[in-house]
């Protein structure tokens, strides 16, 4: 017999899911910096009088900054992430947690949610659009964020699941992303999150030189390697370098008569274009960026929603990323091992976290590394990261403005772009040139207080995250 | 790094699996009688030479008839199935098994799966279509069968999967039933299965005249039950009473202005017809019956698969069950406390099994039963059924071609078809009308050999079913 879902306000539906002190709650972070779930949660948490919460967020952003008072009242105790930007970042690097952050990657917190090491007692739906029997997807209503990727592994393990909507469709929906199988609550409020925030209206590309150079230099080293190829699988994030040589690439599949395979990750708008000029068949997508994407995913039947799990969970059978033929990525700091850091800058400040980062670098067949030499008079290439995101055996190039240097393990690779005549040379020579720029920095002073551990895709923790000394 | 999933046959494939004596081997029956891959696995099954194996298949059908070999050799040692028809029912009614069948419900069959009492070691799948990565759908290729819903929860759960298909996409496939992060291994094969078995060209309304009389009364009890408004969510069968009054539903609805919201169940043209006239919203399917629906759902963003576990897991939040205003279901006894038998007829001969009865039974607002008051001689309303698969519980309405009987529980449903002048009487009143044609029958003689345990929906063993005695 059906029963009713809908619950008048967040605050009865935790007290119906049976929340108590120390409980597990999960989020995600499609509404990115526009996100009003998390913050409502949170202060609906604070009227019922529980503590010691762990809050499992994909990805925390500015928006979340109320995080920090509910921290230091006790409320939550302990936080669960893939990526930290903003204000919390900081006061997690001042050491207001007394239990270390866990960082996962975007492939390793569904790995630890299907193997029940991260358990979660209440998931927390941003649901832009449900139906009256409790389905949802993210490509209807006012806060549609199109793929809702990240959440749906903790849907459906999840003790309870929680919708909160600003939109119930009277019909069914069309496209389901998560099953009311899997839906115990839904909660209309007035609205999810910030349009504005949500999602940037378009990302647009830069006109910064080096950027571009560096993006150059990346189309080089994919024309060199032999992967460019019919069938191509590819990876970008959103960053400057990497839109770039997005548009590189796709002048140059244009000019080859190259037709791709798949378009991966979270989705912007250059990656939309070149699913729309059949320049590949299909894009695979965890987060959309921007609007274009958004409205794509909803339109388009070769845009898929996919969901972390396949994306990128280590422990399945496959997974997306490990088809991808090449992914680039950025670094605040890359070691003279190739290691990489996309957690903290030279400073020891964290400034985000994996991400997919080592999941794609883990799975493709050749990840590049896009960075500047020197970035904010420092130097990209250091004796050793600060923090170790991504193993260098994960790595195989390093590209920036001034030159590449590619992983000593990949004699084949280099014999390709050293070939093809492209400016190479060895990551110490790299590590030099930054150093005949910036001058040696000075050491970095750490306090010993831990408060992140860095987890490894597949749950081994690799690292430490340190909080900052106060200078 | 990708690895290429492609094995060169089904013994090889089993092999890496880790096959062995013992293990859980899962398959589905969207094949249904032209399955050909239960039969290979057998046999390549049979070349390993291991024994005692335990076949969990949704549904059992004629073409299976080699289980029996299988089962005598010691290949086989059990089944679990939530339907078995053709020589594999007589030989388990005969005593073939040492062990009881297990008899699961659509809805329970997931249950157990997710719960892990059914904890199946390899799946295999039979897939009509298959891409690169290892994605399935079954819309596309030479075999394509439409959903693929009741091997959902399998290759979800099961410890390896296998996917055994004729026909490998060479793009990513747009639709994808099963992600390739549930994926083993892919094996091709010739062929998969008989097009001419595996769905019917056209399944045809029936011209007996019982059955349109049977239909004439289920229509009058939808009609004055009061559920037949908008947003109206049905579900029936194809037995030819059901599909009559499916037509004659749909001419109500027309006359009355009234638009549905879902259909529900095994997907025959009758209810594609509705869908495509609007007068529903959506279908959700967990098995296409004919060619119609397997068109329908490749080509109908209105038209969704859904697998068994949202269809009907009473284990989940919700199923789509929960939602049933009206369903149609069929029996071949009824007793006096309105229990359901459609395991066995009346000469205690296995016949069928729940498949998805007692699940859409509990979860509808109004469960109709429609059979005719006798058949082969036998009268329909026994004193007590010879297997219980549908508790009276859940059965508000019988309705045969001479009247029809409400259960006494449903006092209000009572005086609402009392107040529509329908031919209503007790079902002992029934009972006597059917026994006045029939006679008195000799009473049944079981061995007391048990050959099958019939578990309810929620993992309650509700009966056992005996072997024929010789005769």
């Amino acid at each position: 017999m059906r029963t009713d879902k809908c619950i008048p306000d967040i605050a009865t539906a935790l007290r119906e899911a049976g929340v108590r002190d120390g409980m597990t709650l999960s989020f995600h972070h499609h509404l990115r910096d526009g996100d009003f779930v998390v913050n409502r949660v949170l202060d609906a948490l604070e009227t019922l009088g529980v503590e010691g919460m762990r809050i499992a967020l994909s990805s925390v952003f500015p928006v979340h900054e109320p995080l920090i008072r509910h921290i230091k009242s006790g409320l939550v105790r302990s936080l669960d992430t893939d990526y930290v930007s903003g204000p919390v970042a900081k006061a997690i690097s001042s050491g207001i947690l007394a239990q270390p952050v866990m960082f996962r990657s975007h492939g390793g917190r569904p790995r630890a949610i299907g193997e029940g090491s991260l358990h979660i007692d209440i998931a927390c739906v941003a649901a832009p659009c449900v139906d009256g029997l409790g389905n949802i997807n993210g490509s209807g209503g006012p806060s549609a964020c199109g793929s809702l990727g990240y959440i749906l592994p903790d849907a459906a393990h999840a003790g309870r699941v929680i919708a909160i909507t600003d939109f119930v469709s009277k019909e069914p929906l069309r496209s389901i992303s998560i099953p009311h199988s899997s839906v115990d609550y839904i909660v209309k409020v007035d609205t999810i999150g910030d349009p504005a925030g949500i999602v940037s209206g378009s990302i647009n590309l830069t006109r910064d030189p080096v950027a571009h150079a560096i993006a150059r230099n990346a189309q080089a080293v994919i024309r060199a390697s032999g992967l460019l190829r019919d069938g191509f699988n590819y990876q970008t994030g959103a960053g400057g370098a990497s839109l770039a040589a997005s548009q590189y690439l796709r002048e140059d599949m244009r000019r080859m008569g190259l037709h791709g395979g798949f378009l991966l990750g979270g989705i912007t708008r250059y990656m939309v274009d070149m699913l729309e000029e059949k320049l590949f068949d299909a894009i695979f997508d965890v987060q959309c960026f921007d609007l274009h994407s958004v409205r794509s995913i909803a339109e388009n039947a070769a845009h898929h929603e996919i969901s972390a799990d396949s994306y990128a969970n280590p422990g399945r059978k496959s997974c997306y990323v490990d088809f991808l033929d090449v992914v680039l990525l950025g670094a605040s700091e890359v070691d003279v091992n190739f290691n990489v850091n996309v957690h903290t800058d030279s400073n020891g400040m964290l400034i985000g976290g994996s991400g997919g980062h080592n999941d794609a670098a883990a799975g493709a067949n050749m990840t590049i590394i896009v960075a500047p030499l020197v970035r904010a008079r420092l130097p990209i290439v250091v004796e050793r990261c600060t923090t170790i995101t991504t193993p260098g055996a994960s790595v195989d190039v390093l590209v920036t403005e001034r030159g590449i240097a590619i992983n000593p393990a990949r004699a084949e690779l280099a014999a390709r772009l050293k070939e093809a005549r492209l400016p190479l040379y060895s990551i110490e020579e790299l590590r030099a040139m930054a150093l005949n720029i910036t001058g040696t920095p000075k050491k970095l002073a750490l306090s010993d207080q831990v408060v992140g551990l860095v987890e490894y895709r597949n749950g081994t923790i690799i690292d430490s995250i340190y909080a900052i000394r106060d200078s």
